[in-house]
Order: C-alpha cells, then structure tokens, then sequence
C-alpha cells in the first residue's frame, strides 16, 4: 500500500509513549522499539527470563505478544496517541524454533482505514531473515482517529 | 467429533506432568487445569498483576497463552504426556473487554488425527457464559503418538 | 452470548432477500436458508457439479462460500436487510474429507457489535455432527445498522 | 526463508499438470499460472460471470480459490507432482474492494517443511501493488513428499 504521509510520531516520541502509558508491556524495557517508518515498525523482545522455554528459546505467547505489540506501534506512529485502539483478530502461524536469544519483530501495514487496520508481522532472529513466526492482525480503532 | 474412548490422563496426572515439565507456564500456579474430558479440558488463569492490563483486565497476550496451553492440554490428556506437541497455528478473536478477575477457558478438540490436531477455546469470566475471547489452534503431533 | 432479542428477519423473509440481491449465490438455489434463530443460522449447499472436487465431495471453496454465507445470514436475520455488511476476516480449518453429497453449516454469532459481527461456523455432512470444517469470521456493519 | 534450490517444474510443466489433474479449477481456463520461481509463484484470475458480484468486481470465495491454489501450485512446482497435498488452513483478511476486471495472485512459501508447508498470498489487481486481500495457509503434504 503506497503511504501518503511519513508518520505523525517519531522513534522517541513513541518509546515515550509506551513507557508512560503501557508500563506492563515494558517493565525493565523488553520490548523495544528500534524503528518507526510510512506504515511500519520494527520491534525487539529483549530475550529473559520469563520469555523463555526450556533451551532459551523465545515462548509461543511472548512471541504472540511481540507480533501484538509491534502492530500496534505502527498504527500508533502512523496516526498519532490512540490509547484505545484494540486488537480484534491476531492470526499467528509458528514456523520453525527460534535460536536462543533475542527475537525481532517487522511490521507492515496493509490497511489503514477509518475504523479497522490490518497489518502483517515477520518474527525472525537479529540478522537472519528465515522469519521463525508470522502472524496478521487486526486493530480496531475508535471512532474519528481513523484516516 | 464422537470420542473413541475417554482421555488416558487424570486431571492429578495432568497438573503433575505440567508442574515437573513446564514450570514456566505455572510459577506460582497461574494456569490451573480444572476438569479434562473426552477431547476436552478446562483451565483456569488466575488474575496476578502481571497478567492484568490498566483496570484489571486479563491481556491479550495472557489470553493468547491460557487458549495455547488449554488446547496442549486437551490433546495431553488424550493421547498421553506428549512434550514435544507444539503450536503451528493459532486464531483468536478478541471479543469483549473481560471482567476484572481471572478467565475460565473451555477446550473443544475438532479433529485428534495422526499428525495433527485442531480444537477450539472459548475464553469467559468464571460464571459467566459471554465469551470475552475464542480461539481455534492446530498443534503438530510427533511421529508415532497420534490416535 | 445470551441474545435480547430473537430475529428480526423470518426465514422466508431472508430467503426473499436473498433471490433478490444475491442471484449470484443463488443460481438454482445451491445454498439454500434452513433455518433462522437468535443469533444463528443453517444453511445447505446442494451438491452440484460446480462444487465438487473429483470423488464427489465439496471443494474447498464452495465450503468457504457456504460459511461465510451463512455468518451472513445470521446477522442478516439479526439486524435486518444490510446489503454492504462485508466480510473482512475469515479464518477455517478443513478437519476431514465429507461425504459425497450435501453440506449443512451451522453459525452462531460470538459477537453482534456496533461495528463488527464476529460468528464461528461447522460444516458437516447431514445426519453427521462431526465437523467436516470449522471456521471463525468477522463482518464490517454499516455505521447505524449495528446493534 | 532462503530456498536450497529453484523449482522442480517448469511453467509449462505445472499449467499441463493442472489442466490434466484439476479440470475443475481449470474449466476454460479460469485460474492461470503466470510465473513459478523458488518458493514463490503467481497466478491471475481470469474475471467471468461466475466470478463477479453485482458491479463486476471478483466475489470473496472466488480471491479464496485463487488464494488456495496459487499455495497449492507454489508448493507444486517445488517438490513435484503431489496431487494428495490438501489445505489445512487457510486465513484471509478482505482488505479493500477490487477493481472490477482480473486478480493476481502472488505467492511466498514461509516455510516448507517435511510435513507441512505454509505461504502467504497477496491479490492485487493486474498493474497496481496495493493488496486487495491478503491470505495465510497451510498445506499437509503426504509421507514421503516434504523436504
């Protein structure tokens, strides 16, 4: 989809915002915003404790949680604080065991309308591309915060 | 989907396989499996601060993990301690906001075959039949310990 | 989800409907309205050579259409004529081969908001509950036209 | 995911594979393959009566078909003829309504596996990049077939 505008928040603006708003999703900072772009962003899952399996591996749910999340930033970066827009589907499919470490998380916008936005996001390791997970999801966004 | 015969395990044999292997997902018995049946289980999340969003709520992420581990443990209890049954995929729709407190959530296996198995999860607040949440997951069964 | 209200559509009235505005779902009535209830629907595919796969059994597609009709119908009867609900997410799992022969789904709706309907439908084989296919859907409601 | 090898079929080898084993998808040539590359392929939707909604614009279940078989024939021209491969899964996200006219379809394996193989499908109209639908699924592939 050929975006019309940059978006409205920048990398810091947001990181701002989560951690002000969203304290629970960024307790000691695991999940960490490294870009924001035109109808995308780029999130990391700082590999801990309480994300991992058994042989270090990054869990399925904190997998789940990074795909939510980063989808959310770049509806948020591309309109603006929108505390309230919700997550009303995440479809994730489980593509191969994650090395042990740190996961990244890419995400594109496919639609950005007025009430819904749909967006698809690649989990892969830092710096290979072979994406470990993929998920599409879809935000529910109030009423007049829409484009 | 009328079952053959009733699930191999207990629920004392479930909680106990679950707590020596998979101490991550019951540190400090966050997800209690209450009832397992014919290609069906019940569990419980209970409500610990870092489950809970601003108000009280359940997150979606917790949500994710307790349809996940709730679909494991139908076909656990079904086919016997299977450890390596992992998620290839996962649907959920997110539905209401929940009542604050913990989730109840209700498992349903559609299909238990050789190499896969597909069931489906409403997630509800305890008494209350309005799901806040549903799910449908497939899992990947190791060679040889499918029905 | 308890319904306020039953249909606002009668069976014959959804049937009318849908002869009228969607002749092309309907060219010799190969999915037929069964039935209509509180935040449910039945319907039946009748087995033609266009739907079938070699073997005699429904293609994959025509058990995509017959789902999502079906969710369509269930919120067509709920809230009345609403020609541009349209569908935006549908999600389904193929469990088993059916039988040769007819399909019958039947939808419950899991949601009826103001913005979007969320409903989940099994497709079997008549005189046969086990589910052939399951699948979740969402619908976009008109502004106005929600509940 | 970065392919071992190219494809095992050709072009040519596919299309007269389809049209021998799948007349059903194939009558008067309805669903084409334009290209097969590693992991990847692409498929146009021929625009006829049977396919279009009021206004001329390609119905739902028929963006389902094409969808479905354009990861069934990028799975094809990677391993060789498997006629038994049978979809899983399949999810789609209706993004924005199509110009009336033809569909194409292009098609990223994610991960091909010895028992599993899942892609996603972008459909767009001939000539322009923005998705009108976006599509996720999974293929069983038969014993003995799987890389």
């Amino acid at each position: 989809m050929a975006p019309q505008t940059g978006p409205l928040m920048t990398l810091e603006e947001v990181n701002a915002f989560l951690l002000r708003d969203f304290p629970q999703i960024a307790p000691g900072r695991d999940f960490l915003v490294e870009a924001v772009g035109p109808l995308s962003a780029r999130m990391r899952l700082c590999a801990s404790e309480k994300h991992l399996r058994p042989g270090g591996t990054i869990s399925g749910p904190s997998m789940f949680a990074l795909a939510d999340v980063t989808l959310y930033v770049a509806i948020l970066a591309q309109i603006g604080p929108v505390a309230l827009a919700v997550t009303t589907n995440l479809n994730i499919n489980f593509l191969r065991r994650p090395a042990p470490g740190d996961l990244i998380a890419d995400c594109r916008l496919l639609k950005l309308g007025k009430r819904l936005a749909v967006g698809e996001v690649f989990l892969h390791s830092p710096g290979d591309e072979d994406p470990v997970a993929h998920a599409t999801g879809t935000y529910s966004i109030p009423p007049g915060r829409g484009l």
